[in-house]
Formats: C-alpha cells, structure tokens, sequence
C-alpha cells in the first residue's frame, strides 16, 4: 500500500500488487493452524493465540493456547503465497465438481458481461481486469445447486462438515483445557436459540434444511472458507466496502476487503456506485475467502444511467446472472418495497433512507405499478439455484430515525418478507432477512420477535439498529449498543456501522474500528445467550490481566496492537510489561496486586469460603499476614 | 494549555492560568442562555442550538433553536471572566447564608490540612497552592444541612428550584415548539420510573425526600451548578480524573476538569492517588460548577505511606473532614466491604479489582476485625450531614471479569448497603449506590433489579458494566452497551470508562471519547424509558440530516467538531456543506433527495397513505412524476 491510501489510481494495482505488510502480517504471538477434516484438502483454519507461563512463589504453570475463530484467510498465514492477480487457490472446486450437478460455461451468460470482456480487451483499461483463467460454472439444466437443496435431500456436504469444524472451535478446546477457571461460563438467555455443546455436520445440514441458517457459497466463488450464518451459530458481522461516483479506487476496494477480514469480517458487501463495478468486484471476490454480498440494483441503476425509472426486469436479470457468474454469495434484493407501503413512509421524519428501496420506491410510482421484483421473485430464484447465491432480502424502508422505527412501512415490508422467504424455500434457495436501522433500545425486541415470526426463523441480519440520532461521528457506538442486544436477543449477523456514518466515507482506521466495535457486539451477544465455550476467551483475558501478564492480555484482546499501543503511551519500556503494577495506579499501590496477596493468603491459610473464614478465628493469621502484607511495600 | 499537554510541569499553572480556546470557545452554532427563577441571583444556563431555516420549493420555513443540557458552566460563555486563581463565582453562598443554619470556621478542622497550610506557607510549594480568600462552613452545633433533612421538612430550597428549570428544559421547549415532527416521541418502558411531565420543584423535593434522587451540593462548594441524580430525572454521567504517582501533574488535572464538563460530564471524580492530592483537589473544586467526588481512603493511604494494615479510623475520620471542608460533593465509602465477605473472593478468576475494596479487604484480613468503615459509620454519617456531602456507597467487591459477575461476594455486599442506606437516611443524608463493574447483558438486570429491591430506590451509579472482557483498547463501547441498558433499566448516573480502561492513563482525546460514548448510552437509556422531551434532539437532528442542512446536523449532534471534522474529510469544500448530496452516495444518486421526490409526489398529489394512494389510480399521476422524476438527474 503507498504512503497515502486515499489516492491510488487503479491503474497502479498492476503495477504494485502486492498488500503491506501491515495487512498481512500474523497476529502478535499468534500462529494460524489447520484442522483437517474427512475430505482431501479440507483444513480448517483456526488461530492460536500462544500464552506465557503463570509464575508465582510456588513456581510456574503453563497456560495452554487459546483458539479463535480466523476470518483473515491466506492472509495471515507466512507459508501462503499470496498474488493479487491470480487470486486466492480455489478450494471448493474439487468438491463441485464432485457433486456432478454443474457444468462450466463455453461463455458469460450475461449480456453485459460479454460486453464488458469485449470492450476492455487490448485498451488501456484493461489493466483494470482480472485476468480470467477459468469460466463460470452453472447448474445443469434443471438442477438446484444450493446448500439447501442439498441438506434437504438428506446430504452432508463438505462445506457442512467445514462449518462444523470451524464453529466447533470452542468444544475441541474446552477438552484440552483442564483449567476449571478458563472453562467457567454463565448459563445465557437464548430467547428460544438452541446451540448444541457439539456442532455436528449433521446438526449444521439440518439447520440448513430448516432455512435457519445459511450457507453463503456460490459455486462461481470457490475461493472462500465456508461459514455460516444462523442463531444457532456464532454471531457473525458483516463490512461493507465500496467505491462511489465522488472518491475511492479499485486498489483501494481490494485493501480494504483484506483489511476487513483482517479484523474479523465474517462477510463482505460490495456496495460499490460508481465506474468500473464491475472490474472491482472481480477484484475483490478472486481474492476473498470470505463471502461476498452486493446489492444488484445498483449497478442495474449505472447501466440506465441512474434514471431509477428506466429500470426493466430484463436490464436487472442480465445483472443477476453477470454477478452470479462472478461468483457473489449473497444478493440483497429489495422485493418487499411494495406499491402499497411508499405512501406510509410520506409522513416519516426520513423518509426512505434505503438506496435500494428509494430506487423501487421511485420506479413504482412513476409507473404506477407493482415492484417488479416482487413480481418476478419466483424467476429470481431460478436463477439464484442455478449458482448457489442466497438472499439478503432488503429493508428498503427501514426507519432512517429514532422517530420513524417499527412503523406500518417497515413492518408491512417485514411481513411481505416473510411471504417472499416462503417463496424461496419452496426453490430451496437459502434465504436471510436484513433489518433496521434506527430503533431505541426498547423497541428492538419486537423487531427480533416480529422477523423470527413473520421469516419461520430465517436469518436476521440487521444494521446496528442505531439506539439514537444525536451522535454523528460516533454511530458505530450508537448502532453497536443495539447491535449486541438484537445479537443477543437473536440476529445472526451484524452489519458494521464506522464512525462516518451518515458523514463520509470510512477509510482505514474507520474500518479498523467498525469492526472491532461489531466484534464486541457479536461477542457479547455470544456471551448472553451462553454459546458453549465463548467465555474461554474472556476467562482468558481476565487471568492474563489479573496475573499482570501484559503481552497475553493484549494478544487475547480483539485488537492486540491497540492495545499494546496504548499502554506504551502511559508505559513505553519493555520492563513496563512484565511489571507486576500498572500506570493506573503506580508500583507502590495496585488493587490487583493487593487482592493477589489476599488470595495467597486465604489458599495458604485454607479459607475457602467464607464459613471456614470465620469459623477458623483469624487472630493468629492475621498477625502472620501481617509480615506478609509489610513485605509488599518494601520495594517502596 | 502547552503544545504538549502530557508535560506540564505543576508550578507552570501560577504563571500560565489561561485554558486553552479549544476548551473554551463557545459550540458551534450555540449560544449560552439563562432562565432566571424566583430566588436573586438564580440564573439556570442552558445551551441553544441555532438552526438553520427549511429550505424548499415552496420557500422557506424557519427551525426554531433546540434546548440541550450544559455541564460546561462559565467556561463556554462569553461573558463570562475565568481567572483560575480565584475561582468560580460561589453563587450558593447567599441561599447558604440564608438557611441560617451553618457557621463559618475561624480555622481548619481538620489536622491534616492545618499542617498543609502551615508547612507550604513560604516555600517553593507555595505556588501550588489556590490561594483561599473563604474559610470553610460547618453546620452549627446540633444542625443538619442536607438537601435531604430539608426535603423531609418539607423545605424547597433554592436548589431545587434551579434543578426543576434545568431539567424542565424539554417542556418550555414542547410549548415552543409547533412543528409536530419534532414532538414525536414513542412511549417508552421505563421499568417502574415515573418521570412527570413537567417537572416542579415540589416533585424534586420529594424526590430527594425519598431517598430516590440526590443533590451533591457540599455548603463549601458554593460554585456548583446545582443537579440531581435519580432515576425520573435525565440519566446523568461521570468522568474521572486523577494523577497517580507514575504521571500526570495539577494543571491537567484542572484541565481535565473543563475539558471534561466541556463534553457534558455531570460530575467529575478526582481519583489522585500521587502527591499534592490536597493542593489539586483544592484547584480543582474552586473552579468545578460540577459537584466532585473523591475516594477518601485514597488519600488516607497516602498518609500511612501505603501500608493498608496502619489505616486508623482517627486518619480516615480525619481525611472526610480535611475533604468535606475543601467542598467535595461526595465520597465514595466502602463501608460494604465486611470481612465475611473477603474469602468469597478468593476463588474468582479476578478477586478484588476496586482499589478501595482491596485496601479495606487487607486492612480487615491484617486485623481480623470488622471493617471500620462500617463500625464508624453512623459517625462518618455526622460528618457527612455536617456538610451535606452525599454517600456513594462504593462496591469494593465488584467483579472484576465477565466470570465474576453477581457472585456471592458482590450480591452480598450490595445486601450491606441496603442495610447502609437505611442507616444513612436515618441522618438525613444522601446516598447513592455504585454498582459493577463486568457483567453480560443477560445478568444485568438482575443488578438493577436487586439494587432497587435491596436499596429502596436509591439512585444507582454504575461502572459501565462492560459486557464482555475481550477488548482492552475499547473499553468505553464495551462498557457503554452495559451503560445504556443499565442506565434504561434504571440506573441514575453513568460512570465513564475510556478507551485507556486497564491500559494506561486516559489523555484528553480519551476523555472526549469516553464522554461522548456515555453520553450516547444515557440518552439512548432517556429514550428508552421514555423519558419526556427528549426526542425532540434526534428529531430535529434527523429532520436536519434529511433537508441536507449539514451544518445543524453537526451543530445537533453530541460533538459538532468531529462531525464536520469527519464530514469535510470526504468533501472539504464549504459549498459541500449547503449541497443537496453526500460523499456516500454522489450527486446523482442519493436516496434522501429521491426520497424527498417521493414525498413531495405523495404531498402534492395528496396522497396521504396506502389506501388513498391505491384508490386514486396513479395511471395519470405516474406520467407526471416521470416529469419531475427526469427533472432531478438534469444536472448529471
């Protein structure tokens, strides 16, 4: 990446193809590991976090490694080889091919993408594309080629069995981990999700079959490393990235989705406007082992050059299948922006804030007639079976403010989503559910209970909701308070929200801090339903914290140089971190230290509890904690 | 303040005691007002944000200015002369006079601050010290001068009356205010609250009279800006700050202060645990209209140099006297801290974190004997109703960790101050609750619940709780998830954390940080339980943020600087600022300006819902909005 990443021209990204290493490099004192699993090529990554011994008087105690979930991909492995230009190695190829049920294209379905290819070939601009080495894949005339469609029949395929392995990553631990502190976890409130203590492939095909959960695998993007959206899994986060008419650049686009994993995106959604679309998400989706969203409707808009009302069905669905043929997993299709509901939003505060929404909402009106995506959703679903590409059905009219959450607009939509959810089910297209927005925070619950009615539990996957309106700059926190409740009370992804939100386009460190924001949201959600094993990481932390051993604390943490960052403005010298005080209160006078001490004691001493405490008549030992105690400041 | 703000040496405030104008300079697009009540003198400030006039084809409407609550005091006003040297104005010195019931010291009560006056006097610390033009105030002999023994009189006093007004701000503004759209509010669930719609100074006196709100107005901290902490009030914040012996120095702790109440810090607890704790202390109530708290046990530590096990409750009874008579609002006492609670902590994975409860914890194991703050404390009551300083009841065993939440040590302790606050209201004197601390979403409640049940309504003032423990470096979004929900259940003031939370000490861009992320969860938990009025600010800044006036969209929001700052990183040109597009979408392709198309189609045509729109035929209608549809994309 140059000195000043705001301005890289796109033509540059062949020249300089390769990421700093900023982006790239491991995770301090972590290393990636692979878990195999049954099939040839099937390792799972995982990172582990390595600690250092607990060393008192009584000598040292090895503090095993503590797994976590890895999104960063090849990335962050040293022993990947990474080459922007060739994109990722594409490890689900095998296993489609295998399953016999698809066939490889002589050439692009698309109109637009034949076009594209054609254009560009031997101009300067073609620089600005992907070299293709491999045609798209189709499902064979009449075949279903969805997750879904699979697990219904009864199949467990190998993206399943991923999946179990990968979520599974806190059970393994928990049988290795003989520390009863590490393994102490609150029982949650679930509201009704019901996670085993062990994911199995088969608990993960049922889930699938059910429509809880979803499994974002395009047969066109077999780069990723499967995962899976449901809540009964791990909550998930998404980060949007994307280029617009006024600033960013297709190198740009690329960084970023490798810095969004980086952090922890679980999936990425292009949202890009402006020019070249096309080549970016290219870029992008060659190069991503995570999951790829868009929303279509955008770039169907550039091809009418933004006259909302000159959309056809004919111009979307050659977009469809352009996009599904590069290999998007999900597709946010607004289908739920009835004729009916626009007028209900007239007397909202905002209005329609959904872009994709006030797009339908504009073609309706101005042709007085239905949402023709509404209208054409059972040929939507053909085609999104022919590639494996789930839905994000969209809230084009969620609330864009405190004052108009749960209105008849927004919930007249949620229901016609349940409705279309139905419809797709019947294709066994998998299907997830995008919500609000802006909500307060006691209006958040009825969302969740209206979806999970409404959807049959199909995936909710929400922005924030943002729990006010008075904090411009800081809308990731607003948004990540209802984040992590509607995480808790049962959405299955989040959807970031950065601090320029509503003002600007995010850059780097913007993105940086959505995320981690997000990741806590989804933790905490973990947290209060009692996902087994979750609080490992968090007993962790806080033992690492208590026995003053800096650098584990700050490695378990979300953001290890964050946090290591910050404690070096208070205390830069490495001697500073292995120091039994902190700056907060200084070496003579730390609580922690304190408590350490009375801890000794009462295990020295046998006290247990506080019966034994009192029954034992402390005279005595506290004569002799006395001495013990003196010595503590004697390094005054 | 110097270029370098962490580097300012102590004796440089004597020669320097102008703030810095970024602490200082007056909001954007505000203006400081006063709303005078029935006593001489009595002038409540207010901040008024001006808006902008709506803009549109049918001309021009104008916004009337928006209310919002200032902590800032004099600072951001104009006409207002800082000398730093001398102080605020002591604006409670008349209606103090004028109870009658208080006399004026001819020396120092207590020992410690005798021998501190006498042994600067002269030397080179002289410089350090604020130079005291007022001797103390005590009540006379056999007197009780709480808010809360004249509540139970039946006596509003001046107070109280300033308090209604400031925190009436909402209803004068619902009267002024006839744009329908700014009134909206949801009902709320407010858990038990019950917040009148007007709020009369009768209400505040029984609330107080109660127990169930708090005045921390000390008679020697006439400089306040008297406000209320209680559950049918606004949810009030506050921010820390202190020195330790590792960094840090007086004068940006004084800064600190301002720059703290700048942001909209309620309170502000003075944490030192260094040297010249007296001599900052002293500076920094001088020139607070915010009431202060500090943790007298810190200071008491100070004097037996560290050695928990010397505390004598003569010191300690010494250290509330030294204190009370500076003007400190409140102490935080950790009087719940009984020795059989101690061994419950013995198993957690972070036994004690508090400082206070740690201290106490080993002072009680060195002795084997009770707690002295809890066998003193009906003394430390006549003390405290001496000078009206307020309880915090501190909750020494708080958790520490995610693990450690509402275990036996915590809960018990809690079930002490109950019994405390009973104690404590028998004298007449004011109390209030501090609370955890680390807890998951699903066991906050509990908290809340427990504390109301155990405490009798007192007000509850909690620390985050941060609800999952896995990321040092953002502390203050882990902990202010906990916040809002804790603040909507119930609680009545909000400690901040910042980003620095077990990491090191906060700067001043930490502090702002912290603010703004408690400010966010107090307003969101306002909202949430209804409270009225105060939707009004995110309606009027949503309206602002639809009609694309940006400069009142960052003028309404909680920190204008950044919002424009982040804003103008996109799009710095100032006619970016009047433009009817943002940097997300483009010029030509924004959903609010297609949304405010739709809208005004709706308006113009009538169409005021679903039916209405379905039964009129929009055939017709459609061909027009093709019309002005084609019209906005003219300007490609």
């Amino acid at each position: 990446m140059s000195a000043n990443p705001e301005h890289i021209a796109p033509e540059k990204l062949a020249d300089a193809p390769q990421l700093d290493a900023a982006m790239t490099h491991p995770y301090p004192g972590s290393r990636k590991i692979h878990i195999s699993g049954s099939h040839p090529g099937m390792h799972v990554p995982m990172r582990e976090i390595e600690l250092s011994d607990t060393r008192s008087e009584r000598g040292s105690e090895a503090n095993l490694p503590i797994r976590v979930y890895d999104t960063s991909g090849p990335y962050t492995d040293p022993q990947a080889k990474i080459d922007l230009r060739a994109g990722l190695a594409d490890l689900r190829t095998p296993w489609i091919v295998a399953r016999g049920d698809t066939e490889t294209l002589a050439d692009l379905s698309s109109e637009y993408g034949r076009q594209s290819a054609r254009k560009h070939a031997g101009t300067a601009l073609s620089g600005l594309m992907f070299e293709r080495t491999r045609m798209p894949r189709r499902a064979r005339a009449g075949a279903n080629v969805t997750q879904m469609h699979y697990a219904r029949r009864g199949i467990i395929t190998p993206e399943m069995e991923y999946i179990a392995i990968r979520e599974n990553l806190h059970r393994a631990q928990r049988q290795e981990l003989r520390d009863q502190t590490l393994l102490r976890q609150h029982p949650g409130e679930s509201f009704g999700a019901a996670t085993p203590r062990e994911i199995t492939p088969e608990f993960v095909r049922d889930e699938v079959a059910r429509g809880r959960a979803i499994i974002p695998a395009n047969i066109n993007h077999p780069e990723i490393e499967p995962m899976i959206i449901g809540r009964n899994f791990l909550v998930k986060i998404n980060a949007n990235i994307g280029n617009s008419a006024v600033t960013s650049s297709i190198a740009q686009e690329v960084e970023k989705l490798v810095w969004g994993i980086r952090w922890g995106a679980d999936t990425v959604m292009d949202l890009s406007t402006g020019k070249h679309i096309h080549e970016t998400r290219e870029w992008i989706i060659r190069n991503s082992p995570a999951p790829i969203g868009t929303v279509p409707i955008y770039q169907a808009l550039e091809k009418v050059d933004g006259k909302a009302e000159e959309l056809t069905w004919e111009i979307f669905r050659d977009t469809l299948i352009e996009q599904a043929e590069q290999g998007v997993d999900y597709f946010t299709i607004h289908a739920g922006v009835r004729l009916a509901y626009i007028p209900l939003t007239a007397k909202r505060v905002t209005g329609i804030v959904s872009r994709g929404g006030s797009i339908l909402a504009k073609w309706c009106l101005a042709h007085h007639r239905e949402n023709f995506l509404y209208t054409h959703f059972e040929e939507i679903c053909d085609i999104m079976k022919a590639y494996d590409v789930s839905f994000s059905l969209g809230d084009g009219l969620r609330p864009g403010s405190i004052a108009d959450a749960n209105d008849a607009a927004q919930f007249g939509e949620l229901e016609t989503l349940g409705e279309l959810t139905q419809i797709a089910w019947k294709h066994d297209v998998q299907t997830m559910i995008e919500g609000p927005g802006h909500v307060p925070m006691h209006m958040i619950k009825e969302n969740m209970d209206k979806q999970l009615r409404e959807c049959g539990e199909a995936p909710f996957y929400t922005l924030g909701p943002l729990t006010t309106d008075i904090a411009p700059g800081y809308d990731h926190i607003t948004s990540g308070i209802g984040a992590a409740m509607i995480g808790w009370y049962g959405t299955a992804m989040l959807c970031y929200v950065t601090p320029k939100e509503h003002l600007g386009l995010p850059n780097r460190e913007d993105v940086r801090e959505g995320i981690i924001t997000y990741k806590i949201a989804a933790h905490a959600a973990d947290l209060a339903k009692g996902h087994p094993g979750v609080q490992i990481r968090d007993n962790a932390l806080s033992k690492a914290r208590f026995e003053f051993r800096w650098q584990d604390q700050f490695n378990l943490g979300l953001d290890p140089e964050r946090a290591r960052e910050y404690h070096d403005q208070t205390l830069p010298k490495e001697g500073h971190k292995v120091a039994h005080f902190c700056s907060m209160c200084g070496p003579q006078f730390c609580s922690m230290k304190i408590t350490q001490e009375v801890r000794d004691y009462a295990r020295d001493k046998g006290i247990g509890d506080a019966d034994a405490a009192l029954q034992q008549g402390m005279a005595e030992k506290a004569a002799e904690f006395e001495q013990i105690g003196k010595a503590i400041y004697i390094r005054k």
